[in-house]
């Protein structure tokens, strides 16, 4: 049996190529998402201090199918993405939603970018100079003419527990820790763009016992070492202290901020989670 | 500044060690989850047959805290673990959350337990039996009383693409997808343990163009060659396919299903998905 | 064209399928390796408590395959893992050579079997037990009637820095690290099974700042704080005591040491390996 | 104790902090790799068609320690890394390694590189142009004053099982499949800089049943199947394919080809590997 029931076809020079993802189908089942994952692209992403950063990224495009068509069209989500050779940040991550929907013919979809990400940093005492580098996505959803932009960070840092310097001698268990904050933009941050990337890992990085750097001089980690002692942190203080600075910025319309320790004296991580719908 | 604030101790021998993590926190943030992540245990799981198979888990264990307390007690999740010696399935499962609960004093907590799990199967000409291995998360989530139960399989299968075969003089180009079903039972399910892993791996692979094997002696090879050939699918049908199974199960209350194919012809995946509250 | 040269054939009911792998091939290029990878088992490993622990794992089986053979017969490795019902420890495990080598009809062949291990601890002042998880991997590999057997254990434990330590007034950073050994068996060991993993474990976390725990009570954690803090070890230093260790120990022939610390002040490791042939 | 034998010290504005790395060892065992892991940088590589890609990297850097000193010293292989701004191909690569060597104070040492790495294609009928994603890693290493380049890339192809077309009515089974060279350049290939990652790129996908592309609209989709149905290939009929068309290759002295198909009809791979020394 023929999967095809309308018969749709294309010119392919003397032969016809029908179009089977156009046909009509009988099950009354929409689709929520359909579309193309795990596709790597290069691309150029504008950060705060002005300059353009080439990255790779991996994106997922997926769009609404309604109930009465067999299949999306999946070259299509490709050929946006090839057609795409301007810079890429906030801005203009939100105008391939519309473009995507127009291509698809689709009233509502979702776009999901991760790339890594690198910040030049300063060492804390000698001031040498180096890169960090960050995993961060982009969501950007529509529907409906709505759009919603999410900003996700996973900002590595060091974390010193609390309990195991209060109750030794001296030392204390400290290791690395991933603060994750994913942020959806509240209406004023997407029309005026003013939420960036930065802004979210500063805020991670001031949460935790230390932030980390590239290279460090002799000097240099001493005063992280110290510091970090002098700043001993659960991830429960992490998280709350994250928290309590999105509670007060009023680009972030809802919030999910998670930190999970890989514990120095375990085989498993401690973890916490807030999320918080600010409207 | 000591992070002590109440001067909790606790008698060690002769000293004294304060317990940080139950001292005062004045930031007035409760956290939605706190515990700990990715730690690994043998389990037994009593499968549909009967039989008790033993495997191993990574669990997600998390409680609700409170924002008068400055911290959870970490220990108590893995002393819960280890005081578990009986089988594990659905109905034991249910049964950590409340221990959880009680033991670490808290309204509200959530397990996860992902495993690999194996399922006997017979070749479909020459009968010959092998395993076949899915990944398995049991997810619980416990609030005011009232408890949820998730399961969630990931089932691997092929896929033929419809496209393909339709505009090809010959052949069709097919690849290995994953279905993932994430079902939360209904009342009746949970009630009476009626919702098997295995029913749902059932609905995954009779939903693709062909269910994968361990073992395949040629007849069965030729079987399962010209069986996917006989049954293209798009992602889209898959998803449809399964979706169409799960409305009518009474055992199901809401589904997310997902079908990931891991196109033949490109190196990217096509994907969709569709989400379902049936109540 | 066919791809069939010699019309080899086997009976399929009334059916008659070609074995297209035992047709020959006229490259004049034999293959080094040639068989499965990556299938899930359940397994059973005897450990050196004379307990037998059920645990999953995943393999490579593979073959020599000469020149003028188009191709192996890859489900008959699938079928010596389904026959193999009895425990699996080192002895038993050597046994799976020969009979791989000769139901493929192969002069030399190699199995690698990774699994998740675990070694019931005391915590080191309460006493409490607890589970720790280890990823450990049998490699044998048979050729000319020769075997080598190999055991590659990966113990996660805590490293304190040296530098970090004596530079600053207070604290030290430490991490969680890795420990990588990989020891070929001496001909001793392999005829006598005098090698258990636990050995090898014993030996990496001797060699460690601290061994990690599934569970500790705070007396436990203030130890073992105090004792990392009082054992700083570089990476250079865990791969020379654990290359030390092994240098005096006649059961092992060969060793591969290896040591990377997650560092918790930068996003990139600290790694060291020593390479030795005894003999 | 202290770490501490010989007191080096370094000036810290008043401090005068200690360099542990720099004191005496005195176990007499030297170490063959000590460096830094998983380090992520963005990189420039100069491609076969004269443009520059950018991208990111992650390194491994590693130097011998002799047996008398206690470390080696991490940052400057970061500094190394932070003071290179010229575009990376393989002639500037090879500059790495000597100037580690000297900064490092080593003898010998190595360096790995890994990156995505993009080409342009065009598809098969219609020529519409579309990026297809690689893994690459430049290996190389230095002692002695000799060095050792190589190059390893990862190519996604399709395969088709010739033993499933063969004894099928219709259809065979396919799947993606990686094809992965590890390539040691000749001397030739070193001093004149002939060997590019486009020509291993094209060695692998003319030795699968079809290449893969980032976008094909509908008769490059026919062209594909058709492609792959009448190019039958077995993992040992890739990994033979390969090193046929190596041997014949003056600017390759050794090699190693491995072949993985992600079989659609099992959920574990079909594997090959070859390995030659042509010197």
């Amino acid at each position: 049996m023929s999967v095809l029931q309308n018969g749709n076809t294309v010119q392919n020079g003397a032969t016809t190529l029908v179009d089977v993802q156009s046909s009509r189908d009988n099950r009354h089942i929409a689709i929520d998402k359909v579309g193309i994952k795990g596709i790597r692209h290069p691309i150029k992403i504008s950060d705060k201090t002005g300059e353009v950063q080439s990255t790779v990224a991996e994106l997922t495009m997926a769009v609404f199918l309604p109930q009465q068509f067999k299949g999306t069209h999946m070259s299509r989500f490709v050929e946006i993405l090839e057609a795409r050779h301007k810079n890429l940040d906030v801005p203009t991550f939100k105008e391939l939603l519309p473009e995507m929907l127009s291509r698809l013919e689709s009233k509502a979809g979702e776009i999901q970018m991760r790339f890594t990400y690198f910040v030049t940093k300063k060492a804390p005492v000698s001031g040498v100079e180096s890169y960090m580098d960050y995993d961060v996505t982009f969501v950007g959803k529509s529907e409906n003419g709505e759009t919603d932009l999410q900003i996700k960070v996973v900002v590595p840092v060091t974390s010193l527990c609390p309990c195991s310097k209060e109750i030794s001698a001296y030392g204390a268990h400290n290791q690395r820790s991933h603060i994750t904050i994913t942020a959806r933009l509240s209406k004023i941050a997407k029309d005026e763009n003013t939420l960036w990337i930065e802004d979210l890992i500063h805020i991670a990085e001031k949460s935790a016992s230390s932030e980390l750097y590239g290279l460090l001089k002799r000097p240099d980690e001493k005063f992280v070492t110290e510091h970090a002692y002098n700043n001993p942190k659960f991830v429960e203080d992490i998280v709350r202290d994250v928290a309590h600075k999105l509670n007060e910025d009023t680009r972030v319309a809802h919030y999910i901020v998670e930190a999970e320790n890989f514990e120095s004296i375990h085989n498993h991580s401690a973890y916490a989670l807030i999320e918080k719908n600010k409207i």
